[in-house]
């Protein structure tokens, strides 16, 4: 068994680059790290190799390449990450469901991935991300949905054409609004629809809320001037799941 | 005005040693970073002295050392800072109230912060924290409280003892616990009680759920296995909230 130990190595020159969102577009590939993340990518098809040093004991039927501790740490970008890396495949969008989630450029990568956890947990069948919502590999939102990018359909959008689309075929438009509205908890939503939160300073953006149907907020007490945008979207998707 | 432009100056040495959690508890202090903190520290009367640039426009009735934009970035220990520091006095607990958060050793500071922030909007009037819980004043727990900090009574206990002291004052003790209980939406709460919800990997710990009097979880999707404590938290306290 060869075990890569250079960092000069033209294999790890080639999976360190997918650390940047530029050679991740081009080769249509992203990486996990650890045991679970590599489990997760495998269950759900889009894992093509790993790279691992030679005592991890995760034995997947993919091409596997061996190296040193010191080169899991090059290629993750990581201090102390675990001793194992898959290489994906990125996600291929799927067909629109009806319980729509649509953010609009979120910027944080941890908020990202934790609505992505919290959207597979509240049974959300389709993520629609705006443009410049921050890059779905980055490596801490893909650590932050704790593997579930995996277990749902996620797309990529301009989100005023697709919003006009989306009504086209039925789909009712909800977007959050600190001004008013109606409380989550009162909504009563129809069979397909969106639901819009925007980014971590500015809300939804008045341009795409001039869009919407309907409004609504999380009550909370006035002393709190806005909620972490990863926890009010998994409010609103835990009150909209239980209610609907 | 003086301005200070030398690292080894001896104030902005002390300074800096507050990053350090040694020293905040030796100097009983902490440090704040940006105009929206120092604000809420100001706010709430715990603002002993501010460290700005020039240009930097607050102006607040504490003494002031003006400093480079450098020296800002030195003593936050951040990249990018706003150009304003505060420093202030580490918070006295309060009375304990009758609704209460108990947090069995929250590990991540950002998922600290941002259970205080969802604290202070669901109307939690206590969070106790255990001895082995992130430092408080860690800078990235005050920066995801959104200086919610200053809002909440917050108190440091041995969690064992102090359950069986509350037990002993009439509060109801309930425990998150993923493997049954009631959904948090079936909880009816009496006047006086504690919400014990545990850590990032192994939630509540087995000798103190023991202690408690109920156990309640939140439903959600089996694809996916838990939460971000962050997130749950959140959910639990607003759901508490609205329903009793």
């Amino acid at each position: 068994m060869e075990i890569i130990k250079s960092f000069d190595n033209k294999r790890v020159k080639k999976f360190t680059k997918l650390l940047q969102k530029k050679y991740r577009e081009e080769e249509q590939k992203f990486l996990v790290v650890g045991d679970h993340l590599v489990s997760e990518a495998y269950k759900a098809n889009n894992l093509l190799e790993v790279i691992k040093t030679e005592d991890n004991n995760i034995c997947l039927d993919v091409p596997t390449t061996y190296v040193t501790y010191d080169i899991i740490k090059k290629i993750s970008g990581m201090s102390n990450p675990q001793s194992i890396i898959g290489v994906c495949r990125t996600l291929p969008p799927g067909n629109i469901g009806n319980k729509v989630l649509m953010l609009d450029d979120i910027q944080d990568p941890g908020n990202l991935g934790t609505i992505i956890r919290s959207a597979v947990a509240f049974n959300i069948d389709t993520i629609v991300i705006s443009s410049h919502t921050v890059d779905l590999y980055n490596d801490k939102a893909i650590r932050a949905s704790e593997g579930m990018i995996f277990n749902i359909n996620i797309t990529k959008k301009d989100l005023i054409p697709y919003i006009a689309e989306l009504k086209n075929n039925n789909y009712k438009i909800y977007g959050t609004n600190v001004n008013g509205g109606k409380l989550v908890d009162d909504l009563e939503l129809p069979d397909k629809y969106v639901i819009i939160v925007g980014n971590e300073g500015n809300g939804v953006k008045e341009e795409i809320l001039t869009q919407c149907d309907e409004y609504f907020y999380v009550p909370m007490n006035s002393k709190c001037e806005s909620l972490n945008v990863g926890v009010a979207t998994s409010i609103i998707l835990y009150e909209l799941d239980k209610n609907n």
